[in-house]
């Protein structure tokens, strides 16, 4: 959503964003060096905020780069939810952290130099014909680095297999390696295989998702059974179910993957199963 | 290089670097979504332009990012040298090219968002006890994506690398992946064995290097043998010579891995061949 006068976190400032200035030596701008987070708000309420708060912990710890502020993160978020009007609205909060500013020199900088903060908070609108309808998706191989757990803003697979979806008329792109789904550009993936709610295991190869995992206790809640791991693409026919899982996209079925059917071409019981029961917590906040 | 009042190149125009305000919805700061270059200047000249020029091409259409002015990439880069005092200097220019300023969505933005460019020109100052002595790399493990023949801005695993190494006293750090030797984190890497320059063949595992293709054409004036295939790791213990090729390296010998003495522990004389020979080009510019 494109908004003029939008009010940002900078480094330890509220500040509207034509006046935030990155350097162009920031470390994020010409390294990547850096990780972020998206938090989903909902009537201006932030949703899952301590499990975001532990995966940007980790992200910036695999990197290394020290937020000593991080466990001001909600309350920044707060604020920005309240100044730029969204109490009442659904939206996301956006932070990125980065190593800072710097000669470029790909080692660390002195540990004197602190990390570059921003922070966003921004409108959102649900497209509830996804979930009506169920979405299309395409299937991409799977070039990126091996740590895909680390929010990283090394971003450039992600966004090229963004676009291919987009000019091949999807919704979004899954990635697949060795024959095997991961995750989607943006989101991770489950199938449902003989009543059963297969995602792929946790590791390097998909970014630990918080939709993923709270998907993952309301299945137990629903008594839907869970196996985590690998799903592989030859299977794709004979899948009852598939759903992609995301801090903005929530719950969406897939109805179409590629030329392949998903199903009867429809959202599944277990997908509107489980996008009631997110929806009955997103309620409850 | 760290100066002050730097002139810089912004979208068109020379700014000192304080006035460059990079948008924090640029798709470099938040996608790693660019790429770039590193020209190497002598003396004030530029060194292998049309070769920079040409990968630079390479890396924005692979990317898909249109610059239609790149053709005056030398002229800037010259004004660049002229404006910062370098004529007569030794420096390096780097231009970095980003899909520009839009709203964070991963797909491409309309066609009508121009890109981001932004050069610089700095003073450089070799460093002679690498030639006279030679360096010391580490191997770590190559877990970067499956485009690594794109010079993208995508480099947060180069800046883990380049850290681990120069926390392990090293100058290098060499990516294995399937247990040959790609790439430095910043160079190509080439080996001697039996007498035969041995270097990872031009494929997606490796950066098309420029300093690499330098080199390769030196060898076949001089009379050196050159094999195009991957270097196995098992295989370093019984190398001749080892040295890193890259546009700020040069050419500069690799006397030690982790803790394998290559060779007797000294620059080799096929590595200090190439390096006279790549020295007298600079010198003939």
């Amino acid at each position: 959503m494109w908004r003029e006068h939008m009010i940002t976190y900078f480094n330890g400032q509220l500040l509207p964003k034509e006046s935030v200035h990155i350097s162009p030596d920031d470390r994020g701008f010409v390294f990547a060096d850096g990780v972020y987070e998206v938090i989903h708000v909902y009537r201006g309420q932030l949703f899952a905020t301590e499990q975001h708060l532990r995966r940007l912990a980790n992200s910036l710890s695999e990197v290394r780069i020290a937020w000593p502020d991080i466990q001001r993160l909600p309350a920044i978020a707060r604020e920005l939810v309240k100044v730029n009007g969204l109490d009442q609205s659904d939206g996301l909060v956006y932070v990125q952290i980065t190593r800072g500013v710097a000669p470029r020199l790909h080692p660390f900088p002195d540990e004197s130099v602190p990390p570059t903060v921003y922070a966003t908070a921004s409108p959102v609108e649900p497209v509830p014909e996804h979930w009506e309808r169920g979405i299309k998706v395409i299937l991409v191989p799977d070039i990126r680095w091996g740590r895909c757990d680390i929010k990283s803003l090394a971003l450039l697979s992600n966004v090229l297999a963004a676009q291919e979806a987009k000019e091949r008329g999807a919704d979004e792109a899954i990635f697949v390696r060795d024959g095997v789904i991961t995750e989607g550009a943006r989101t991770n993936v489950a199938a449902v295989v003989d009543g059963v709610l297969v995602t792929h295991p946790r590791d390097h190869r998909i970014l630990p998702g918080i939709t993923r995992n709270v998907v993952l206790e309301l299945c137990q809640h629903l008594g839907i059974p869970v196996r985590e791991s690998p799903l592989a693409v030859i299977d794709l026919p004979r899948v009852e179910e598939l759903m992609i899982l995301g801090t903005t996209k929530e719950v969406t079925p897939v109805v179409r993957v590629d030329e392949i059917t998903i199903g009867d071409g429809l959202p599944g019981p277990i997908a509107q199963r489980l996008e009631r029961a997110y929806r009955d917590l997103i309620g409850a906040l």
